[in-house]
């Protein structure tokens, strides 16, 4: 059954996969003692809760409804190392990326497995970074028991993008199809499948697009579905950029920079195109991200030769979405 | 909680979709006393166990490896009785569909759950079929709690195909798609794809195909990839059969019948075509399974107007492929 607590886990930090940069993607599940699920939580952005204190929280609350939790995570840490009443006595953990075991934006996360008393944590992938690792060798010299390395190879998938960024550039292509592969038409995914893609552009360095899609479609290119920041555009065009039209909303979004070139600091790219645009740049791509909705068309479809290879599949109501690496 | 273990056995149900014709598809998940979770199971196929007797079997396998349980249902079901000695008493069962309180080829389920010693059963779906139904008053009877309408909504549409094929027929087209909508290709879909279409071809009344496939595909139309039966065919064509080449594989496989015309008694029907076949028949389907690839190619896209309505979304491996209504 350890791997299928693992795949809960992974399913759970996938979902919120891109959202978390410039952090990893991390999945938690916590059973009691007898092995009854408590939660299933994963980290959702920067700057909250890790997974591991998501988790927590959440099986705490399960336990104790009346519990008054602060929402910001270093006093949600110190709360719960003061008032978990030993609730966890005995807990299993099932983390998809190492706790982290330093003091980072919030308190390190095997301290509360060990103050919490838990007994078991398992482990997807083994953390690579100098400075959060340790974390299995404190649990252990705390006593609990850590078993690493369950469902690895869907462990380091799920941090792909995060090993990417953080050494460099990550580059992203999002695309939204009809179920008989055209991506013309203005609203092709509905409004939940939107609404990531915006929450995805509020957390990007640089939005990429073409010129000729800027020119055709005239957008905004905003984050307006989740209330976030506008993105920093970078208008890939053969034409200069004196001679577009500044009346297209694009440019007249405050406080955003425009490029004509990719700036070097930019660690999180998002390409938006359609098939043209994804022939220019396939090749350059690390992943696609690539919505379907559930109707058929009788528009062209995009015409490319590419092969992919799916890393996760979702669905957003009627929609369905996939994120793709080159195969 | 409630709802994601029954979650959980609606999704395992939803597996075996279509495989367990003339019976519903149903799922069982069990949890021990402390609320562990035991086994997730389906009803796989007409003569096999039940759902229920399959996750018994499973949670009982766990809690007692050295168990040697007999395969044959009837056999299977009367060695639990003798030997479960109180194993899974005050466990919890979560089944899509109320459980069967009579003698049918296998003895009734509720049964097991009474002689077993449950604590409590969640039903999603009331049993509406006069000869099963009762099952919920039998436990209560007996002691077990229950608890009916868990994710109701769902667990009926789970059940659309049953209720369809046991009042008249049920059609279901079947499409096999590239990434980018084309239906071109000999190889759309991968062998993990092919194997579940074959297994459902091994248990229709009927495959219907077009004409104009058959003479330009020339295909064999079996099963052979999971070793089943062949299906009758139904060729429907504006030319008469005495037309046709004969040594089209599909014309010579041993005791397939083939018809021109829909026979009145064939109850689940399967569609297979492009995308002039669908166009013909959509308006007529009950369903409609979609295979996706990770590919996108030079084809053209399946052109036609329709919009559907997902059920279920599964993964093949790096294909995906979506049960759909019509909207």
């Amino acid at each position: 059954m350890k791997e299928f607590y693992m795949s809960l886990a992974l399913k759970e930090a996938w979902k919120y996969q891109f959202l978390t940069y410039p952090n990893p993607a991390v999945g938690c599940v916590i059973l009691d003692k007898n092995n009854q699920i408590l939660s299933i939580k994963a980290h959702e952005k920067q700057g909250e809760a890790h997974a591991e204190l998501n988790a927590i929280k959440e099986a705490l609350k399960l336990l104790k409804p009346e519990f008054n939790f602060p929402k910001e995570p270093n006093a949600l840490h110190e709360f719960i190392l003061t008032n978990h009443q030993k609730l966890l006595q005995n807990a299993t953990a099932f983390v998809t990326l190492e706790p982290c075991a330093h003091q980072g934006k919030t308190p390190p996360c095997a301290k509360l497995f060990s103050t919490l008393e838990f007994k078991k944590v398992f482990v997807s992938v083994k953390d690579e970074n100098q400075i959060a690792s340790g974390g299995a060798e404190f649990l252990r010299q705390n006593g609990i028991l850590v078993e690493m390395g369950i469902l690895e190879k869907e462990g380091r998938e799920l941090l792909k993008p995060f090993l990417k960024w953080q050494k460099g550039a990550f580059k992203l292509f999002k695309l939204a199809l009809s179920l008989n592969g055209s991506a013309l038409g203005k609203f092709v995914s509905n409004e939940t499948s939107r609404i990531y893609a915006h929450q995805i552009r509020s957390i990007i360095d640089l939005l990429v697009v073409g010129g000729g899609t800027l020119r055709k479609d005239r957008p905004i290119l905003d984050s307006r579905l989740c209330g976030g920041k506008a993105p920093n555009l970078c208008i890939l065009s053969h034409q200069n950029l004196e001679s577009f039209d500044k009346t297209i909303s694009a440019f007249n979004v405050k406080n955003r920079q425009i490029f004509t070139q990719i700036p070097s600091n930019a660690k999180f790219l998002m390409y938006e195109g359609g098939a043209e645009f994804l022939k220019s740049f396939k090749n350059q791509m690390d992943m696609f991200l690539i919505f379907h909705n559930a109707k058929f068309n009788q528009e062209e479809n995009v015409k490319l030769d590419l092969e992919l290879r799916p890393l996760f599949k979702g669905n957003f109501k009627e929609d369905s979405y996939g994120i793709y690496e080159l195969l």
